[in-house]
């Protein structure tokens, strides 16, 4: 164990590390993560699920509550959107004290194209009442979390519910679920951070005063100590990512580059507005990158820049800026469950 | 963080965990494993290949050497296999004291439909020579490891490279290979660990001295102090795992049950002979459970065990044995590296 950096992680981090994936970054390469390669994190278990017997309800303030077959669904109409997701606790681990849960570096990001049909369709068909607030969304995943035993359900402002782009999605890249995504039926919010769009949707329900579900106002908080109730967590901050140049040794990870000209490349997106610039620092010398549009709004645009490498130690950084003028910090300000950690991201390279 | 377990993990050994990808327990319901669930260890880079220019030369000892094009390959006779892998580190970070690596847990396993054409082909095509020992296959990964730069390179012996199961295969679950599992062809050896199975697939020479390259040499090998060349590791211990009863909580995952009734479910394999038995033990009590048989040779079987759970806290554990009479041990084996520690499952419950 030598020659390791000094940081310790409980043997109950492990366990969700090694079961929650993280996308290696050398696929910021992909336009579209491949489905094996993206990010994901289950709070539970993920549920066995049978398309056959799977049933939507649409209730709570509506005037016609509905039951949807998975057939059902999929006779709506359907749209698809290459969209990015990021697991609002990316970047906990670098977080200091940090907080107990997965313990996320840089990697919990990923891009695909989903299909589904518009929430709103399906709103509209159950006839959402005027006095109406937010609409609550629950998973088929069961478990305790904060002492309560619960199936993971979280809630979206009214407004957020109308935008054409808010999918209840069947497909993924073009083929149906994968059940660690889903299966058959999932809730898709492009723009926001991964824990709003709701996996293995069983049940649709409006509501008249706010949800107060422990997903909700337990947990993904921006939280200064524990007895502060918080903001909520919602839109993914500006982030951009880099894939780590050179090559790597194992298992420290460290990378070697030959010298020359390397075109350093990555991916940035906002969940707030467009990214509008991406800089890259070598050695603290900040300079513009080349960004190429965004395949969509809400899907990462692709960055490069070409770097003149010389021998030696380098450290390379990226940020990202968007169009509300939001950028990258380089160290984000705390809270408690490390959310949203969009600092700058770090590489140090050895170029030969 | 409080209430976790005394353990201290490295920053590097998260690092590894977070882009290196275990199945969840849970999955072991699934006959074939979705292919985005399936265990990944990857060494040094995914590499970005393209189908369209791909070659595999086959060379060294041979009559005729080749270089084949993805479509060369795809032409020669197809054959698809169900075969369970598992990582060779599989259980390394329940061994004490630890070896610096990937921290797997229990996770590192799968089960896919693999397609291919035997590797008999391919070599037949080539001639291999008569004094020819062992054939080492070369993959497209690229880094550092023991000092060493070297693109990941691993050897078999003569006669396993004649079993008509070993594949070079293009297809995992029906479809063209994912990058991470090594598109666009990948060696794939039923009953031996993964690290055998090189991806990303370049070459395949014949040699006619055991070779020495580190990935066989300086690694993969039962040691049991550092100046040990130990015995290489070569096929899957016996092993049962078993789906995590009950429901958990989020981050422990403890797992909680109700009382009364439940089936036990899991599955066995090993790389050496057929599965004849799965005991399953509750508190220490050993008891049969029942065996399906496996759906091929190298796939696992997948057995059950009715249990009238009594409300309290207790420990399941189940163990595997083979055709051989090997079967699971308490404690495995101590070695250097943390290889193939194949002990016993134990997952404790609360019934209520």
């Amino acid at each position: 164990m030598s020659e390791t950096t000094v940081a310790s992680f409980s043997l109950e981090e492990l366990q969700l590390a090694t079961r929650n994936r993280g996308m290696p970054l050398e696929a910021l390469r992909y336009d579209l993560t491949p489905t094996g390669l993206h990010y994901l994190l289950v709070h539970f278990d993920i549920p066995y699920t049978d398309p056959a017997t799977w049933q939507l309800r649409i209730g709570g303030n509506v005037e016609r509550p509905q039951t949807l077959s998975l057939d059902d669904v999929l006779a709506l109409p359907s749209r698809t959107e290459a969209v990015t997701l990021e697991c609002a606790g990316n970047g906990r681990a670098q977080m200091s004290p940090r907080a107990f849960s997965q313990p996320w570096l840089n990697e919990a990001i990923g891009t695909a194209e989903w299909t589904g049909t518009s929430l709103d369709h399906v709103l509209r068909a159950a006839g959402v009442r005027d006095d109406t607030v937010e609409v609550v969304f629950t998973g088929a995943d069961h478990g305790v979390q904060g002492d309560v035993e619960h199936d993971y359900a979280r809630s979206l402002p009214l407004r957020e519910t109308a935008r054409e782009e808010v999918l209840v999605a069947w497909a993924m890249n073009g083929r149906p679920l994968e059940p660690q995504h889903g299966a058959p039926l999932r809730l898709l919010v492009p723009g926001w951070y991964g824990m709003t769009s709701v996996k293995w949707l069983t049940q649709i329900d409006a509501v008249t005063t706010p949800f107060d579900g422990f997903q909700q106002t337990g947990t993904y908080r921006f939280r200064t100590d524990e007895d502060d109730p918080g903001e909520p967590v919602s839109r993914m901050r500006v982030r951009a990512l880099m894939v780590p140049p050179g090559f790597p040794d194992f298992p420290h990870r460290r990378r070697v580059l030959p010298a020359g000209t390397t075109t350093v490349r990555g991916r940035a997106w906002s969940g707030t507005a467009p990214v509008v610039s991406v800089e890259v620092a070598v050695d603290g010398e900040w300079q513009q990158a080349e960004v190429a549009p965004a395949p969509s709004r809400y899907a990462w645009a692709e960055w490069r820049w070409s770097w003149e490498a010389t021998p030696g130690e380098h450290v390379l950084a990226c940020r990202a800026t968007d169009a509300d003028g939001h950028t990258q910090p380089d160290q984000a300000a705390w809270n408690v469950e490390g959310m949203a950690n969009n600092r700058v991201q770090q590489v140090p390279v050895t170029v030969r």
